[in-house]
């Protein structure tokens, strides 16, 4: 028999029931490095079987050859079939549904909650995920710079995130890794807006925040901008000026060890010393992997240790309601005790076009 | 005080709770007509009250004005405040986390599933909701209709896909509905085909299954054609015709009244009468609303009823394994006791382009 992988082996003895059932599909592929919209994957001390229905079966026998890993054809029941036997199963409570862990419950299981043994885990990065968040930010640069010289004034904010997706579609991304922001104008001054039908127009301020999929692996950017020039952005390119010191500042003192607070105060410090810390309204970064929002938090009620290998964005912003917003965000990385970002390609110098 | 709509009072009383809590984005809309990613909706029998932060308070003032609905600004602390002095909770059990329920019964509240009721009511659909469909059914036609003259020889699959997406996202909706299937050649033999590299040439087969959303509602819709004829098509060309037979016996026979498991009949039949039932491996159709796939069913296990108001997919299939491929599917809806399309801008013939 094949050994498992020190992952699986990890998450298993953490969460410790006699075995870990994970139905999640990010879940699934994390343990296993395969995609499959459904599946079971089953893994005790011993073992771990993959149960793939007939339309995934062949690939998944495939991809998981040598892995350790066994792949069962099936659905559901075949999967519960496998379960015979055990005890207590370990489920991810913040995902599963109630009437999920009812059916496991009734049916005479004692559940245990796996998250906390993923989320250890998955907070620190391996070199193949790291590829596919520096591939996926790549992608979303290169499709911001196609975007910039396509934007032309009477166009809606929803035109410029359909042909910023639609770039990075193009590029290789299998989507978008969440809704994309995109706000002309005061509209910016909203952190989470949603993207209208406001039509941009000569001297607007342009907030994009976007990113895509590789992988199953997120990229998270934000770039704010002036649509040319009217010469009443004065108070709004000193903001600037301030919010981009802040987000280079994290850059060059944030290092491994500290915790997310103490990561979060360099920005929140430098924008206090600026009179503009209570425009900082929400927190500095998260982490960022196969889900948009992961561990670690950069809050200021964050203990948690920043280590190598964690994946977060460096996102301070300020929010003038009515006025303006600006945010500068990057995807960056812990590497050697430095932070190092994945995004090279773009300006965060305030750009005018 | 305003009166709570009909809609409400029948989903709280069928679940029979002390209140309804509502967490879940689409339930909340579905309650009160207001979109918000986060939000808490409180539901008892003489009030609802929708519990919105910063971000959304604003909108939902104006939008629930005079609807009967309460919005009072703040986030979880502020509904967990509400629940006080209830006894017993409805939540939607299939969609609440174990996390999330384990948080309430601590807190010391019974739980019943509000689910069923959530189900119930949103089964028949009303005219405000029927025009939310028809609307993203016209985008997802013109989409295609703009796509068609773009495909070419060399293209691949997720670039056409990125087309489409990006032509729904411009003529106004706010984004799929699914992922997007495009499958050429072969690859529409496997019917949850995942999107990928393969580039098309003449000759090729193309299946596209796709829609959008347009302020939630969804669209469904999936065209087989051919990119070009190489005269090597004649079984494809046969059964081409019997799926189209069987696609448009459904809209003249199903009535009103029908099981789920008669109209799935209808086409299953036919297609046993030309030798092509044991390739049509999937149920006739789904109800579509604010999900892709919600009630009714429409399959050879469906025992309820189709009544006027309903919407729900007319799908049939047949897939050749490493042949081809066949699905002709509309979105359509039930009135006056008969089947009205609402795509009425694509050929379901065999297109030849």
């Amino acid at each position: 028999m094949a050994m498992l992988s020190e992952k699986l082996r990890k998450i298993y003895t953490e969460t410790g029931a006699d075995a870990l059932y994970t139905e999640c599909d990010y879940l699934r592929r994390y343990l296993t490095g395969f995609y499959s919209t459904d599946g079971y994957v089953i893994t005790d001390a011993d073992k771990c079987v993959y149960v793939a229905d007939s339309r995934y079966f062949e690939a998944a026998e495939k991809n998981l050859r040598g892995s350790g890993i066994e792949v069962v054809l099936g659905g559901k029941d075949v999967a519960y079939e496998l379960l015979r036997g055990y005890k207590t199963l370990g489920i991810p409570f913040p995902i599963v549904s109630v009437s999920a862990s009812c059916e496991l419950t009734d049916a005479g299981y004692g559940l245990k909650d796996s998250m906390p043994a993923f989320q250890t885990a998955m907070i620190v990065k391996s070199g193949e995920e790291i590829a596919h968040v520096r591939r996926a930010c790549e992608i979303a640069e290169e499709a911001f710079l196609l975007l910039l010289p396509e934007l032309k004034e009477g166009m809606t904010e929803s035109e410029a995130a359909a042909l910023l997706e639609y770039n990075m579609r193009k590029l290789g991304a299998s989507g978008t890794s969440f809704d994309t922001i995109c706000a002309f104008g005061a509209n910016g001054s909203v952190p989470h807006y949603e993207t209208g039908n406001c039509k941009l127009k000569f001297g607007d301020i342009v907030l994009i925040d976007f990113g895509c999929k590789v992988n199953g692996y997120c990229s998270d950017i934000t770039r704010t901008f002036l649509f040319g020039d009217d010469k009443k952005h004065g108070d709004f390119k000193k903001a600037y000026a301030e919010v981009y010191a802040a987000h280079e500042l994290v850059k060059e003192k944030l290092t491994a060890g500290m915790t997310g607070r103490e990561a979060d105060e360099i920005a929140r410090g430098y924008l206090r010393k600026a009179g503009l810390d209570r425009y900082f309204t929400h927190s500095l970064g998260h982490g960022i992997g196969l889900n948009i929002h992961e561990k670690p938090n950069l809050s200021p009620r964050s203990e948690g240790k920043l280590l190598n290998g964690m994946v977060f964005s460096d996102e301070p912003g300020v929010y003038l309601a009515g006025e303006f917003g600006i945010r500068i965000e990057d995807s960056v990385m812990l590497k050697d005790g430095k932070v190092v970002s994945f995004m090279n390609k773009t300006e965060r110098n305030l750009v005018i076009l």
